[in-house]
């Protein structure tokens, strides 16, 4: 039995809290699995007075959370401060600089800082690991990074914000609205007072910008990335999706393509039947597919104190142990330099509901703009008559290049009859 | 870039010719992720002049495949040889004996000499790789090993056997016998001429026993598994899992309870809702719960050469990056020494369908027997009226002790009026 690893941790909220218990409760399994015992020593957070369940005795505490990176004491530094840049960012770099390894659970700082962290990991030649960051306790770094190593991945995707997937989840289960939904989940803690970061897309374009850096084996590119929100998900529009055998899911998705990486977080309309259709509430899930593995998807919690921490110990066990790989899946040498591909070159099918006046030849005008863009329908949906009044009117196209679609949406904005700026939800196959 | 890392192949059959193709296509790829470059150099197989879609010239060439172990170029063996032993065994034997890396697809081996290979295997400080054993190209070994090494796991549970599966979801989606569609699977190669591993659950049951050490961190003990097949599930009973809400899979199931460790493989009835449930055709899918991480599933292809050449390659490029992994996950002596439970003492709740004689007073002396081992019933369908004919009756019971329940169908299946065996499927939870 070597020594334990003596860890260092900054920030003690949910989070950190859980490894701190994590690593008590489970001291046997952890120091059976890791080969000898890990005991965090030393910490930092602002408020040394609040309660957070679990005893701070004995450990030593910094004011300063990029003070941890100079004690001796500390072998390892756990980064739970969140946030792309500050604190968070000093730490990582300060403890990968003192030649320590470093565990971080911070997408936003990997989504933006991650290519350059890398490097500097890479030439310190430390372990700087972060399965926490994706999906809480889903193991799905190591998934991408070790277990499906051997394959060329053509595409990862998931439902990589829980926050979201609730919202959707009760309104498509209640009828509900958007609005009313995100108050519910704020009041239940699903959802942050500044719900933006999850509602906007953001939290889940940083994830995918990760999970495509290590599945495409290229330099994380989260401006790249497009991205879209939920807010504009109608609980009519859910019902629409149901009359189409679809859900609505916000999916990050990224593919390889012959003219490069295509990256986007948007609200998808996927088949009932799909697996991932069926992940609901809180649970995220992961598919890729490679082309010797095939597709393989991965589901569980993907937040949480207890699944975070689970993911933050894991990483502590490898580095106990001695089990590295580099941040970005290989060596910045042989990283790919694969471009990123626009959205306006996506090409899919799409669902567009216009609230339209109920009188004859509307739909001949927009099908007219449709068929000027080369845009050929598969189903038409208008139900309810009310002559003169606003209808909802749904079309479904074939596939079709979502700069064409563009086009013609600029187009039947404009149209009199067109009373509100149409809904747009590309959907995705299984 | 360190010096490539030398391979030799025992077996080469679908999964070794799948381990060379993957090995050659992906090359870049793979140079990258293990930071070498990976190449066989050697193999063994009893044919030499059979097409197996791979290139083999160039490769040393060996007719005794424990002879690899003692090529002074070859660095790692790889054993896709099969069977619990004979030419399997030895070879992986010599191979640790020799000093070298072992990697094996050979869940017969693991499960039955599991806990010896391991102690050689740490004894020699050596590797012995395993992924390609258990559900193909899903990394389950790697997700429970290190992935959650930090929980305490409750339970692990999956559909671990293609081939059944396969057979289970054509029989529901098209209402056919289980003889026929085995026949039809046994055309398409979805089943072996002898198909008695498979679908008596020895498969399943061979990797149950490897999932469940490492679950639980304790020695392998397939011998402590109870195992049932899939023979005796009928269209009949597929018709009233429909009917009351469940799909029947063939499950692997292993619990931690205060007794011990309780481990199954048998047909399962399972909530239609259930994520497990929608596992179809020849799909895996494996579930563990830990106290941190909340439940995980993992799903995808569970045999194939793609899949397994993916497992065997990944725990390939650990070893090329040095990492390395206990065999069971911790060392033998931090292993736990926790009891099997036997399925006697099983807690469930269960279906049982009888073929009774369609008279007066049948199900008052069934449910009497029930009565008296003192098994309450949650319902009772009787479909159809044929008097004096024989007619199916299906009882679902409350949660019963396994012991009373094999008492009370002794009893039951002695009535004059139960015209054939009972079937008696457990009915398990999400």
């Amino acid at each position: 039995m070597s020594r334990p690893l003596s860890v260092g941790v900054a920030g003690l909220g949910t989070v950190g809290a859980g490894v701190l218990k994590l690593l008590r409760e489970n001291a046997g399994i952890v120091t059976a699995r890791a080969g000898r015992p890990i005991a965090v020593t030393a910490v930092s957070a602002r408020d040394r007075t609040r309660d957070r369940g679990v005893d701070l005795g004995g450990l030593r505490w910094y004011e300063d959370a990029v003070a941890l990176a100079a004690d001796p004491g500390v072998d390892v530094i756990v980064e739970l401060i969140g946030g792309a840049n500050g604190p968070a960012r000093q730490l990582v770099q300060a403890g990968l600089a003192a030649g320590k390894p470093v565990v971080t659970a911070n997408k936003a700082l990997l989504a933006v800082h991650g290519a350059a962290l890398g490097a500097q990991a890479e030439q310190a030649g430390v372990t700087l690991a972060f399965e926490a960051a994706v999906a809480g306790g889903i193991p799905v770094i190591k998934a991408l990074r070790e277990g499906l190593a051997g394959n060329r991945i053509s595409k990862v995707a998931g439902i990589l914000n829980g926050t979201c997937n609730y919202i959707l989840t009760v309104m498509r289960e209640r009828g509900r609205e958007f609005a009313e939904v995100l108050a519910e989940a704020q009041k239940l803690g699903y959802a942050e007072a500044d719900p933006s970061f999850d509602i906007d897309g953001v939290d889940a374009a940083h994830k995918l910008a990760i999970l495509a850096a290590l599945a495409f084996g290229r330099p994380v590119a989260f401006d790249e990335v497009h991205v879209e929100g939920i807010r504009h998900v109608s609980a009519l529009d859910i019902a629409f999706a149901r009359e189409l055998g679809y859900r609505i899911k916000l999916l990050g998705l990224a593919r390889r393509t012959e003219a490069g990486i295509a990256a986007r977080v948007h609200p998808c309309m996927v088949p009932e039947a799909a697996p991932i259709a069926r992940v609901d509430g809180v649970f995220n899930a992961v598919v890729a597919e490679g082309d010797f593995v095939g597709r393989i998807m991965l589901e569980g919690r993907g937040a949480g104190a207890g699944p975070t921490a689970s993911a933050v110990v894991a990483d502590l066990i490898d580095i106990a142990r001695g089990r590295s790989t580099p941040v970005w899946g290989a060596a910045s040498g042989h990283l790919s330099d694969a471009p990123s591909v626009p959205i306006g070159a996506h090409v899919g099918c799409y669902y567009l509901r216009l609230m339209v006046v109920d009188r004859p030849g509307v739909i001949a005008d927009v099908t007219a703009v449709l068929r000027d863009q080369g845009i050929s329908l598969e189903s038409m949906l208008q139900r309810g008559r009310s002559p003169g009044e606003a209808v909802p009117v749904v079309l479904v196209t074939h596939e079709t290049r979502e700069s064409a679609m563009r086009a013609a949406l600029d187009r039947i904005a404009g149209l009199d009859a067109v009373l509100e700026a149409p809904t747009l939800i590309r959907i995705e196959p299984a």
